[in-house]
């Protein structure tokens, strides 16, 4: 992974860091921190950030090979997009705990297997969020439990449809973009995922 | 790409409505606007989002098949990342200018031929931002030109050796791993680029 031009094990010559820090927004949703920190040449800089609980994705599949997922409008980006189920981590809560509670919520299914595949961070240069992915399968239909304020529809979609939709510009959605080359991966078993069966309460 | 559950072609029982806007901050780097919007239901919302130029993302690729890529620290997530170079818009910046200038800024390569691929929209359920996605080759290195405040390492990798960083969880920044998704279709055949020669001024 560290190719000869990155040799150095030490990253000191990167690193950046904290000296003081300010908050600058506490909003309703969104929390912005202004941090003073030393560069690595000594000069001092200062980096503002959303602070983010961090989120949980569910790559959902029905026995069919089909996958659940949704469409939902996004007010920052004026658009509906095609995505896969995603929530975030309410306080104390495990991720696991959260892609179940998520996918039952948003779409109505609960699953009796669970695979964590891996991790993304959506917007490295302003935020703190990280998104835990997870696949399910073995899923059962059920009811949804949507907040007041929260309208998505819930669509099944095949393999081939979503990767489409990744070339042609339907999708643009970053976490759903790295889901599928997780499902791409899996499905040509480049990838190996490690299945747990849980039981459905 | 709409399976039957989504056979609807009208969005308006998803689609939220601008009501009114109020700035939050304007920082140095950060800009949060809170807007009210009108919900499919006919009840009221707030949205708080960042407002972002939007930006681009470029996949070099050498003569011998290995990709130009960057290795930075990002404050925000206290980590060194592997990444795809990459940089805002400036004011009236076309995203090609864009392209040519961040990859010869921070790597000090140019390209003679260039293909774009695509779109991203990194985090739309709290930000503005996209970024384009481009494709570089006939690489010529030369002399980059950091900003005072950016540090960070130029380093060649293998197609393989990304493709297992992805994996292995090494690369979990949401970009790289959608231009790697671009990658793999694109050196399977699957996703054909439409290259365009330039001159290399």
């Amino acid at each position: 992974m560290i190719p000869e031009e990155s040799a150095s094990v030490h990253d000191e010559h990167l690193i950046e860091v904290f000296e003081s820090r300010e908050e600058l927004l506490q909003g309703k949703f969104l929390r912005v921190l202004r941090d003073v920190v030393k560069l690595p040449n000594g000069h001092l800089a200062t980096r503002e950030f959303v602070t983010h609980p961090g989120a949980v994705m569910i790559v959902p599949m029905t026995d069919d090979g089909r996958l659940v997922m949704e469409r939902q409008y996004r007010y920052p980006v004026q658009q509906v997009f095609l995505e896969f189920p995603a929530g975030k981590l309410d306080a104390g809560e495990s991720v696991f705990d959260c892609a179940k509670r998520e996918l039952l919520e948003e779409t109505g299914y609960s699953a009796t297997e669970w695979a964590r595949a891996g991790l993304l961070h959506p917007t490295i240069s302003y935020s703190t969020e990280f998104i835990d992915i997870w696949f399910a399968r073995g899923l059962r239909a059920g009811i949804r439990k949507l907040d007041d304020s929260e309208f998505l529809d819930v669509v099944l979609v095949s393999p081939a449809e979503l990767l489409q939709g990744c070339f042609d510009g339907t999708v643009t959605d970053a976490k759903t973009l790295t889901a599928t080359l997780w499902l791409q991966n899996v499905q040509a078993g480049a990838w190996i995922l490690d299945w747990q069966t849980v039981r459905v309460g």
